[in-house]
């Protein structure tokens, strides 16, 4: 059977190495004789993936020694809710409408206080990202979606919101590149594109804004709780961490985030050069400076030559290159964990499918 | 080296064919070379795995129709507070407190209404089910926690609450035995003792109290949307849920929930047995009517010997042994994966030891 490459919006393909890895351990880590799945989350063995993954992650990211680290668990659908439960309290918010994650975002906050939504792209279908703001002076926090998986758009820049806390979700590009901490409040991302399986959620707080939390909420949803108690108030789910751990250790070995970042941008160029150079057969639908390095969208001449490339492609080991059902189209979604062999093998498809079905 | 056994109070372990097959599919799920990790759940491949994992926990504990399974994240710890911020709405609500489980139940359930404390053992340092109840006819619901892995006492039949739905808190004994779903509102438990890895929850409503969660929450914190989205709101933990259908298949091979509990009840005989023909040397906790089948609390004659216990335990394979710190003592926990072998050996080293520190 020929090599699979999956294509997928997430959950996503892990790196080769962390998943032979995992299988090694699998019955016997450490030399105890057991699973990381079955052990106490209070053992030493445990603690110390917990404490490695942490510090990879403060390494790797270069997280400020003012920020706090957690490992919780619903995705960043919780935490949509979670962040203006504890952070809006009743008062103003500015949020920035990318797309249908962003959206998602900004009717949770609704819940917990006011929104302003500081600009949107929705009149061109969340084809590009905003550049002019309608920012509040008094807002709490600015909310921002770095990646926007169904429109295939993301922040090449954040904006400057001078000294208002930015919360950034970073769910489908976290990992993927470098960050600027400055005026940074929170990042949160589920783990399931660029940092592990599903069932852990990523969130780095800025001291100050934990301290300012709400009070009287329930103990789980309060970042409180988890900044006290280094996500171990209750049982955090360790094989996830585990494998975050494996990943970030896989990260290091790339040459970290700035090895990274350069093979998400080659793997990019030549999925965009692919489009770009076929003559109108293959059709961006992202804004040109504004394309996503993660999620490729494009469109064919037709919805019937749709529907065959996607068959197609599956047949020769391109698997999830459907687009989201509410847009439509195709989507090549290349979180850092596809090599730059599966971006260069989808590209070949590409050209030989265009000039058979022509 | 020994053979080790791990008699940790969660997470606990796990059956050794359950990670073996993990572990022999962890590269090659279906044949579909990715992991179960690097799906989609939006795959055929895994709505198989979420729809079986169903499926069999309907047919094991015999789960009736009028109720709606799901998967959910953050533990019991979340369901905490997540049970009265949907069902408890400002009103009332009976609590039976019977450990520090139960309180943590108690304490968030304050924050949204009034909780009546229906019965309680503190004034035994929880060592007893109580039998008297004082309920009331205008509750909400009772609130009852099956199995404190702390004190080691388990219900063995849950009262009659005159149709006033019950909601238990079945976290460390949920498959151990059969269950009675009358007058069933809800059962949860996080799954690392019995069912599976740290980092999934499985809920079982029934559907009239599903369709009277209160309304305008998080739409994460809504178990209206869960049921409706049959778990897939967002992406659901589904490493942890594939582990759970592994070990429903498991539970089957051992002669379904009769069989298990069968093996149970052995395994728990086995023990105290031990403690109680030990002339005094052990000394059980728990008020012999109650005691834990999943947790096995004891002392031994001084701090010192208990101590030595501990540490020559573990020298000899036997970990996990320590009683919770706010208790002290002597605790095996001895959920579904642990062997009638493991308990024997326990055993055996016990009388050993009793023998050798007189």
């Amino acid at each position: 059977m020929a090599k699979k490459y999956n294509f997928y919006a997430g959950p996503a393909i892990l790196p080769q190495e962390v998943m032979k890895k995992a299988q090694d351990e699998l019955l016997d880590f450490n030399g105890i004789g057991l699973s990381v799945m079955e052990i106490s989350h209070r053992s030493k063995d445990f603690e110390a993936v917990i404490n490695t993954a942490e510090a990879k992650i403060r390494s790797l990211l270069g997280v400020p020694e003012n920020y706090t680290v957690m490992f919780l668990q619903g995705g960043a659908s919780l935490q949509f809710g979670m962040l203006p439960m504890n952070l809006l309290k009743g008062k103003k918010a500015d949020y920035v409408h990318t797309g249908e994650w962003a959206k998602k975002a900004i009717k949770e906050a609704k819940l917990f206080g006011t929104v302003n939504v500081a600009a949107s792209s929705e009149d061109k279908n969340f084809n590009y990202i905003p550049e002019k703001f309608g920012f509040s002076p008094d807002a709490q926090y600015v909310h921002i979606t770095s990646n926007e998986t169904i429109g295939g758009i993301q922040w090449t820049k954040f904006p400057e919101t001078n000294g208002v806390p930015k919360v950034i979700d970073m769910s489908s590009d976290i990992f993927s590149r470098k960050i600027d901490f400055l005026d940074v409040g929170m990042i949160y991302a589920g783990a399931q594109k660029n940092i592990g399986p599903a069932g852990v959620t990523l969130v780095i707080m800025r001291n100050d804004l934990v301290d300012a939390c709400a009070d009287g909420l329930t103990t789980m949803l309060s970042y409180k709780t988890h900044a006290k108690e280094k996500s171990m108030y209750n049982t955090p789910p360790c094989f996830a961490i585990y494998i975050i751990k494996l990943v970030m250790e896989w990260i290091e070995g790339q040459g970290g985030l700035a090895g990274i970042e350069r093979l998400n941008e080659q793997k990019a160029k030549a999925i965009y050069d692919a489009i770009d150079h076929s003559d109108g057969y293959y059709m961006g639908t992202a804004n040109i400076k504004d394309r996503s390095k993660m999620n490729v969208t494009f469109r064919l001449p037709s919805e019937e030559l749709e529907e065959k490339f996607i068959g197609d492609a599956k047949k020769s080991g391109f698997i999830g290159l459907k687009g989201h059902r509410s847009v439509g189209g195709c989507r090549a979604s290349i979180y850092n964990a596809m090599g730059l062999d599966g971006v260069q093998a989808l590209v070949q498809f590409m050209a030989k499918f265009a000039k058979e079905n022509k």
